[in-house]
């Protein structure tokens, strides 16, 4: 049984968290900040988690934790700040010798540079970049479980690596590249904003970030790493145009990337057979990542650590079209930090993430 | 390990008792029946189960499982039918000795008159009336550990029970009740019905029934039961009216109810903090149902197997006014039935419906 | 052709008068105050607006108007401020001889006494309360169109109005009403409030204001008043309950109203048909009520000025139940206010306010 | 004042019809027609248009009027049926000599061998190809006036067109076209489907139409004509990629567009100011279609005929990005038509659709 402390727990990956370990074996939510919301009780801030039913069996969260301003000692954190209050609060939580989950940015990107070109600051902890892993387990799942720190992937970015590693990792594609990616407003978090609100965002769909967005570079670097991994290094780098769109469902997350296949030397493309028997051999031991023969609804993944993934080729063009999915929440934010969690304890990599979509 | 059967396995209620149970480490599913859907696989009808994760230790559901026109022998059923065919088929099960748990309204009135006068046709069985037990466990657990025949109560009426039946039971109010309930369109079931669009149901709310509801006479039944078995019958019944909204969620059901508190020789009413007093303590030990000092929200509930309680006294009026609310599907449906099951085999109670609610 | 002012136009009230006031042929917005904006032009903050047709026929709104601190001089202004403020503009906007539709509540309730109760602040203008008329054109047209002030009702007390007045007027009922209204989250307001944040909303259905609302009182005034003028005086006033709920839709209001009928000397209550005919016969010559012999839905009126009323008697306990529904913002505030501005000056009362609503 | 007809009234293009017509000032609806509904009153199949005010002075839709199954004479008919049924239903009116504004595919595509190759049946009607004119009245307005069969565009080829024809026709782009659009469920029809019920559309996001959609060919068709007409034609004809995706609401349809911009002869490309100003210029004079400085939501469109569009440069790739937006079922259909309708009688373009959207 290990302990674990949520750094940020009044965000909406924080409260995800406290869902998911109230039913995991293996971890107990020891400790809890907020500055927000220092001296209330989580059922005060989560009146849903009122209903948790505490076994004497089973580890887990009790919805009477008091928030504090600082954590307690755990054996890990997870942390859920924004980007470079995450990186001061994850430098002293390593020093305590706490391992980290970190769900901001601060670690994912490996070239300082880049990341302060794309968050205009200086980095807090440049050092950290080597000993980071990133935590797509289905990429560095050996890596993780020697981790001290965790950089976990966001959302826009998982899921459209999901959808384009095996690609890449194969050779099957070019260079150019095209993410149309659809979020539900709970990706925005729980910070007031008036774009947020129910009035605003109902009936609405909008594009945002469109002249840059922060997540295109991960995205970048992700999918060149396994160009490289895989044997096919794209010369030139790829070229890549992401867009996210607000949609307005709670949760869940749909990428749609379009890229050009290769051709033969007698100019002839893969068939969506061949391009989905490689992917299904990709992702053939993979517990959360499914290939699917029709074209897969985010609501499949509600409330679930599972990625749907749909490639087919679009034999008029050439072009190889693959639609992702997954629940930003779980599979985009905190399920995966558990999935991660999971690796470094040596839990099974499911343990307490297991159960599919809520549907309808 | 207990083998179960799904009859009718492509309504809502059949999907959301698959996904329940796949978690469920005491039963599992190897028999499904629907007619529409004879040699399918079950995740061919819902793609989402390919997500089932699988393991050695675990029960739970093949989604590889074939559909068939008639079921395998198992150790339960639950029968998820309209009424009329539901007691067909209960009938038939509970001949070749499979214990059943019956999600239609065939089983739940206890006077053959006034089914057949509500639901306009000579009921099927009804010498098995006697013998079922109604479903609630938070008022009959004793009597569905040894039934062989279980009528799962509907979602508007556990709401509603779940809501009145401490101040009856505690002779707090006089006989007049007026039921308010509020449910989110999957209550209306996997037909096709023009008015449960998409385009047709978002952005509006409706009342139906007005004329009166079937689900009437069983809450009237229930709470007179209640009320004589508290010590405090109910001299000439409930004056009870009852009316359902469509609401544009997909899960969720609210009941706010209305009744008159009796007054003391002094003309004094009770007040809300004595009123929810004897609230907590009538559900103190129970693991599903929380009596709470905030308007609940049926959000809190997503996905879960918990209900809500709020009783507020309207000090003007001496009205009593209790909102409560819970998930139609599980609590209001599934996962109710899998509570009663537990209780059948002796399993705890709430075994593998403990989660709460999905949030945001 | 009137020149009219918008007094807080950063309101959804106010952005929905801009959208009417639009395609209207006898207004024309001249002025537009809010002190979060000044120095900013219409479209600058409702981006939709930048779609105005204007043409040299036309009156209306320029989109490029810019918004002041404080209104110019112009015939009619349209007050959009919480209570308190209001009723401070107000006083200033009738010294300089402008009319006045005031939105707030600060001029509904005629007995300062019950004001200062509810809205705990001494009331900033009482001498203005005899002045002020009442803005239910279905009531009180006639002196409408002689007021300087008239004091606009809201969308909850709107729609349980017009469904419960005919009752009222014609002696059908006794003191006894309970009011269970239903709103879409717009009649929240444009504030940042994390209850009204898509994510939280969404998927949910909540009660709120259950220790007393103060939209209570105002109802209670006008079903006297109504009561009274129409020769059935209740004796002891009546005895209400309100509570409203929160829905998950942008607009719309639809409210439950339960009454006790009186019986005749033989105990005989009406019967559906006969306060159907009674309520059909009131509402004749009324442009925006409409009684309809099914049950109606809120979806009927999106976007448009019109009011559905659907009587029906529970013959089982004689009660009356009324669904009532209407746009929040039109009917309900925005439309309203212009069917009273219409009145003011003579103008035909259903000018630019005469569309259908939107559907689906 | 004209007389029209609308045949397949049923339809959510239909209804919408006589929402828009109800309004409207030249146009009086005197013959419907639905299969599904002969002997029906309006007003019995959409029971909101009970609300429609009729005055002396105003034309537009009587809500009694019957609805039979062949099409009384008329001026001009409106045709809402599907492909196939369509053609034939206009080669009727025309030889009767009723002007036709025909909402469905069949006389879109110019060439007949394309219209058997997608549509998999042999033309009804291909002589009439020639006379039909496209209803996309920002290129074909003076045509349309001229016209006795308009064959209006759908919405995911309205907003791809608007979005893109500039672009085209100014020759800022190369071949390479990439269409990500998103339509709101009311999109696909008022016919019941499993796909479009509110439980398993709501909180659903997906993909439909990859192994290639009907309105692909049509895009294709007329951008590259704008290409030809602009003097810049497309060498090899464009390369176009075209995915739809069904968004949880019930209006509004946006189409992300990428294309690659031609660079000048020093290698660059033209900044988002230059190309946003060729936008401006392009439709300086159109009421319609408004170019935005920010990335505009499908919620300004709602309930109206305007049309949004966003051109945005990607500095990194040289990528021209184009956000449109619209009404699903005014502009991309019943609003479009009516303005097509204006056309070929000589009243104003905007007469009746110049309202401005719902908001919020």
């Amino acid at each position: 049984m290990k302990s674990v402390s949520i750094i940020g727990v009044t965000s909406y990956t924080g409260v995800e968290l406290l869902r998911l370990l109230s039913q995991h074996p293996g971890f107990v939510v020891t400790s809890a900040t907020a500055r927000s919301a220092v001296g209330k009780r989580l059922d005060e801030i989560f009146p849903q988690l009122a209903a948790v039913v505490r076994e004497e069996s089973k580890a887990g969260v009790d919805p009477t934790l008091v928030i504090t301003e600082e954590p307690e000692p755990t054996d890990l954190a997870f942390v859920c700040l924004p980007h470079a209050a995450a990186a001061e609060s994850v430098v002293k939580l390593l020093e305590r010798g706490v391992k980290v989950v970190d769900l901001s940015a601060d670690f994912r990107l490996r070239d300082v540079n880049v990341y302060e070109e794309w968050y205009k600051h200086t980095h807090p902890a440049p050092a950290l970049l080597e000993t980071a892993v990133y935590g797509l387990c289905e990429r560095y799942r050996e890596r993780i479980q020697d981790a001290s720190l965790v950089a976990n992937p966001g959302c826009h970015v998982t899921t459209a690596l999901l959808g384009l590693i095996p690609a890449f990792a194969n050779g099957l594609v070019e260079r150019d590249v095209i993410i149309d990616s659809k979020s539900g407003i709970s990706g925005a978090g729980r910070s007031l904003a008036l774009a947020n609100h129910f009035a605003e965002a109902n009936e609405g769909v909008d594009a945002y970030g469109l002249a840059g967005h922060r997540h295109m570079p991960e995205i970048k670097q992700e999918l060149e790493a396994a160009a490289v991994d895989g044997g096919y290094p794209i010369a030139n780098g790829l070229r890549i145009t992401f867009v996210p769109h607000r949609i307005p469902m709670t949760r869940g997350l749909l990428a749609t990337s379009y890229t050009d296949l290769k051709l033969d030397s007698t100019g002839r493309a893969p068939t969506t057979a061949e391009v989905r028997a490689i992917y299904k051999q990709y992702y053939a031991h993979e517990p959360f990542v499914h290939v699917v023969d029709q074209p897969p609804q985010t609501k499949w993944t509600y409330g679930s650590n599972h990625c749907f993934v749909h490639p087919i080729v679009d034999t008029r063009t050439n072009r190889l079209i693959v639609v992702s999915c997954l629940d930003n929440l779980v599979k985009g934010a905190a399920g995966q930090a558990i999935q991660c969690a999971n690796r470094v304890y040596g839990f099974p990599e499911t343990m307490g993430i297991d159960n599919v979509g809520i549907n309808p």
